[in-house]
């Protein structure tokens, strides 16, 4: 079972000053991990952590002389590392006690403070890398909504496939085109079959759309099959994952081995990791509907139904070359909660692992798109557009059935300390962002 | 065009004696490489070229005097490396150069011979590792044939999907678990539906299958689009490759974005990477039913016809706990070329990087099963058995549906210089094997 600890405890204040403001991502109740350098003079990368709009170099840190650096660099191992995956093959309990150990050095009045004020630097001033090296990336398809609407489009007569309900239906993602918030990316080139026609075309992609997901970085690895009541455990945090996807191409190539190119040209995240830690406290119960298939035992276990989802509030918008040039700011597309997956992160996780695959520290999941119950909640253009019918009007006038050349799509996500979390501090996750330049 | 030199000739004789049998799958003309170290000792893997029954230490070669030495220190950079992906990375100019030079150290009279004698080991006293840190592994689905008798079994009223003329239709696989051949794994355990349920039933597989395939490993990367013309240049060389499968997981689970746990407990290759330079005389003309759509544009090019296939012979064989008991050698189960294949190697690479998407050193394609045009050369067993109506008969006797705990299949490779080619050197590709150990 979660529990909550001293760093949770809302009425914790920073010395980092920015990082008390009440509706900022980066509180000292949150402290993502990352991996930054500054913008210019050819730095290393190196980790960091998210602190108000500062981040705190940890290999900084662990090279000061008191108990935090001793800390950090113990926790680190390799102090100059250039992802976390050294850190994430360490295990939950090394997590904690960092964890643990920065809040401390981070808090007001901290000793630390005079060691650590050289160790910060803006955000404004950063670059990130990939938080990790990524060695297998797996996306699922975890939103019953998204694959119902989905299916809809592809298969009218069968939208959701009869194993849905049994299986945490996943497939290989390509991690080579894994990239970080900020990146452009050329619209893909590839294979279509257009309406009635019997020979494909070939040409830029004419259906370019995102998909919000969540993504799920692996902490510890294993040998052998991860039971559930321990999956959680084997999870370094969660971040968002734009799966870009190329409808046109998907639809032409799909069958029967699923998708390959109409997803693997891009596929961008957000720079930081957001802790189990952190997000203990948005922990939620997890819940099936009443006619729906219990699940299979290595699926099962009583934590999964009390605390098995997470309620993180996932919000999209759109800024388009026209809102750019006219400096407005993105504009909103959809807002939903991670809560409403059909399958949880730990379910994900052992059902992976259950015919011995192996899983590596820095691998990466995407939880599927993330789309809500409602209309207003879908996780992807193809559902709000209902497949190319419906155009989707903006606020300021213009309207996309598609993405086009210029477009920014812009992810942001956060947990709230409202209702019966009433008085826990609100986190977030930053922004995840990609942008759309034109065929070559 | 693929120009034959001096490596080539058919006179060479290696001063390392077992290298000129007539039968050996290591001559001189071939000089494969991969990953090795001595069985005991606790040794670093490091980078060797096998030569007759013994394999040749470059990392010892590099720290010899002479002419050879210095070659191979300046091909390799890092001589310690103990994965090829540097040498992938250094491009096919280097590939070739340090071949030569290899060729001519080990030839009969080379001065070399005092060197280099030194830095051999027998065969049979070293252990691989996987020859390449293989970032993303790719599946391909290449053969016609296999796409046909499988499609058959999965969907009898549609086995040709619209677009297998048209795409080389691949999907993204798992690289965690691709082992080395000598491999020893758990049977999968998983989620099926028995024939005429509405419910799965959980267990282990019971109709798991191995999948004979070429693996083609790539060299060099690319930012944006390799285009047709020279995408052969960016394939360092071709192994054997089994992509095992559990059919009832697969046949649960595959629907709608393809396979998942039924193929991804386990994948193993055959140590020794054979060149695309020892290759170039068994390449041969590829040709398509007269009836059958051209090539798009991005996927054909002059050479394509004229040399895209391989005239690979695979044979597939089988030992059983039984006929190990009794010491008898592997029992054949088929045999074929990769000549055969629909799609050639170089069209994988213009499909796989059409839409951007980038190849990293040391990845890995699967070319799929590569059945062949007749019954007796399907690439795997779910093939041969019908989809499981009819057991297979081995030579002592004992019926195989499906694999049992206990056998080991065992996949082989040669090139032959007969027919058109006759006086061309036989080269091979060694083993891959790998033995099913019962479910945990």
């Amino acid at each position: 079972m979660t529990t909550l600890d001293e760093t949770h405890d809302p009425s914790l204040q920073s010395w980092v000053q920015s990082a008390n403001a009440a509706d900022g991502d980066f509180p000292i109740q949150n402290l993502p991990f990352g991996v930054f350098r500054r913008k210019r003079g050819g730095e290393a990368f190196r980790i960091g952590v998210a602190i108000g709009d500062r981040v705190l170099d940890l290999a900084a840190v662990a090279k000061t002389r008191g108990a935090i650096g001793a800390a950090v660099a113990a926790a680190l191992g390799d102090v100059e590392a250039s992802t976390l995956n050294g850190l994430m093959a360490r295990g939950p309990a090394t997590w904690s006690a960092l964890r643990l150990e920065l809040s401390r050095a981070l808090r007001s009045g901290a000793d630390a403070q005079g060691d650590l004020t050289a160790c910060l630097y803006e955000q404004s001033d950063i670059e990130h890398a990939l938080p990790a090296r990524i060695g297998d990336y797996t996306d699922f398809y975890a939103s019953v909504y998204h694959a119902t609407n989905i299916g809809k489009l592809f298969r009218p007569d069968a939208p959701l496939m009869p194993n849905y309900k049994w299986i945490p239906i996943g497939y290989h993602g390509r991690s080579s085109t894994i990239g970080v918030s900020g990146e452009r990316f050329h619209r893909p080139v590839g294979q279509t079959l257009p309406p009635g026609a019997s020979v494909p075309a070939f040409g830029p992609s004419k259906r370019l759309d995102y998909e919000f997901e969540v993504g799920i970085f692996i902490g510890t690895g294993n040998d052998g099959p991860i039971p559930i009541a321990s999956a959680d455990e084997h999870v370094f945090g969660l971040c968002l994952l734009n799966d870009w996807s190329a409808r046109d191409i998907q639809a032409w190539e799909y069958q029967p081995l699923g998708p390959f190119l109409a997803k693997n040209f891009a596929s961008t995240i957000s720079p930081w990791i957001v802790t189990m830690d952190a997000l203990a406290p948005f922990r939620t119960a997890w819940t099936r509907p009443a006619d729906d298939p219990q699940p299979l035992p290595y699926l099962d276990a009583p934590t999964v139904w009390s605390e098995g989802a997470f309620d993180v509030q996932l919000e999209a918008s759109l800024s388009t070359s026209k809102s750019d040039a006219a400096n407005q700011p993105a504009m909103p597309l959809t807002r939903t909660s991670f809560r409403h997956s059909y399958w949880t992160v730990g379910q994900m996780v052992a059902h992976h692992t259950v015919n011995g695959c192996r899983l590596m520290p820095g691998d990466l999941f995407g939880s599927g798109t993330a789309s809500g119950p409602t209309a207003t909640e879908a996780g992807a253009l193809i559902e709000l557009v209902e497949g190319g019918k419906k155009p989707f009007t903006l606020i300021n006038g213009e309207t996309r059935t598609f993405l086009e050349d210029g477009d920014t799509v812009v992810f942001r996500a956060w947990c709230e300390g409202t209702g019966t979390r009433a008085g826990v501090r609100r986190i977030g996750f930053g922004e995840c962002r990609g942008t759309i330049l034109p065929a070559r």
